[in-house]
């Protein structure tokens, strides 16, 4: 049966049978040393899949660290250390220094280090970083409880918005635009989040597939239900403006956008902090599924 | 400039300069978490680049996780956990779980854990492995002294006469063929000289390129020469066979073959092990270069 017929978790489920290993699914796999724990990811930006050849390659570099961090983020912790897998033709050694300085400055940035990593050979530019990261307390998708609230950082639908955008190729953009092409083309993993996750959250996930789908993820492995608000899912004044231009909903963006990078977390409401830019926008229940104003919702991104 | 005219090294000591990262380019990163040794390193198999599609899967499976553990062990270190990042076509679900059916074999092999991982549509199938380890002392590829002996470990140059004994796609192999066919597709990481390389070795490094270009790595990070000794080389008696067979010199096979996966390690004389099949086929001096019989050599497997 090919992939696309059992789709990207339904293939993940059998290989968690072959390997006997429960605790795979994750945004990151935590393991213990020495009674600390530690976090452990990986993800690719591949082109043609998650990148076209124009984009420039600093972004790219960028990027490839920024969806690692908001992994170990998203998991409470801090990155540390990186590696990058490179595979790519024999292009011109500029290409991959300039990747190599996007690669550096989201380092800076996230107060995290390369130490090492491979270069293959292979027909298409592939981008492979693993990252290692640690938190006092791990927060995984299992957490949830019934009666906490759902939150989010950020606003919703950005990224898929800037995505279109960029597939238009013109040659101008306006203002609200750049800002919308800028969130997808160099997202940032919310490390502002890790201290406040790390203490108060009891579950959370990055959304990097759509909110429903990951809200999905985040609902089946709590063994609980989420109830969402569509009417308080925060959206911004560009995505806003973007569809009011072409007579699109910014809701259907919200919802199943992704690539958005922002964390959707589960706690008490009364631990909401003012400080960040977190909107409650539903409630954790008994049961199961994922629904918007009382229907079941179901839709994301998926790679095959 | 292309990659190939600087050539993979070139690169990797360009990208060292913009990441301002000077410890880059040993097997693996060592890197310190609360006072002990962690060792990291990625390693990659490309469909065409490094192996053909009508392989097994479960030979690959295996052999992604040995390159990796490789790496980790002429660092002095033993595996711990593993991810997998894999890039693969809308292909039979059942190529990755035979895949994943040779990961699991390795890893209890080799005392290790898949603890997650990744999966990304791409055009080629890649299996990108990232591998945690943990040592005592790390041994880098830095420390030989002049004075010291050279090691191997096992027989040398058989993986190159297996893959040229797979490219003839033969329906029938003698039995020492198919031993070096087996040393191909199979490889094995000498987990068996971790405690051996941990308590002794001055510098390691694993031959994953050919003796001459991986000693050339040894001697000029360890700032010394190597006088290697071609007569005390071990080679094994099937690719003797081999050899006799085509009227080919077996010396250049174990000189250049890559893909060996044996240890090449420098320490004392006197603490060579009788127990392990270690051969001492040289001598560290001060200077600069690899020396074989008195000549200035070079020569290996480069990806570009």
């Amino acid at each position: 049966m090919r992939i696309s017929e059992i789709g990207e978790f339904g293939l993940i489920e059998r290989l968690k049978d072959i390997l006997r290993a429960e605790e795979i699914g994750d945004d990151c796999a935590v393991v213990t040393f020495d009674q600390k724990h530690l976090l452990l990811t990986t993800d690719a930006l591949v082109e043609d899949i998650h990148f076209l050849e124009k984009i420039a390659p600093e972004a790219l570099g960028w990027k490839a660290v920024s969806v690692n961090v908001s992994d170990i983020v998203s998991c409470g912790g801090s990155p540390l250390y990186l590696l990058v897998s490179l595979i790519i033709p024999d292009i011109d050694s500029r290409w991959v220094e300039r990747l190599y300085e996007g690669i550096r400055k989201a380092c800076e940035f996230y107060n995290c280090t390369v130490v090492g990593g491979n270069i293959s050979r292979g027909e298409k530019k592939t981008i492979d970083v693993f990252a290692l990261g640690r938190t006092a307390k791990p927060v995984l998708r299992s957490g949830a409880k019934p009666g906490e609230t759902l939150f989010v950082s950020g606003t919703l639908g950005d990224s898929r918005a800037g995505l279109e955008l960029l597939r238009e190729e013109r040659k101008d953009y306006r203002s609200f635009e750049l800002k919308l092409i800028e969130r997808h083309t160099r997202p940032s993993a919310r490390v502002d989040y890790i201290k406040h996750l790390e203490k108060y959250a009891s579950s959370c996930i990055d959304i990097s597939d759509g909110l429903l789908q990951d809200a999905g993820h985040l609902a089946r492995m709590s063994g609980i239900a989420l109830e969402i608000d569509p009417k308080a899912i925060p959206i911004s004044e560009e995505l806003k403006a973007f569809c009011e231009d072409r007579g699109r909903d910014p809701l259907e963006y919200a919802l199943r956008g992704g690539e958005d990078y922002q964390l959707l977390f589960t706690h008490p409401r009364k631990d909401q902090n003012p400080f960040l830019d977190m909107t409650p926008i539903g409630e954790v229940r008994e049961g199961k599924g994922v629904f918007v104003e009382g229907r079941e919702a179901e839709g994301g991104f998926s790679h095959f």
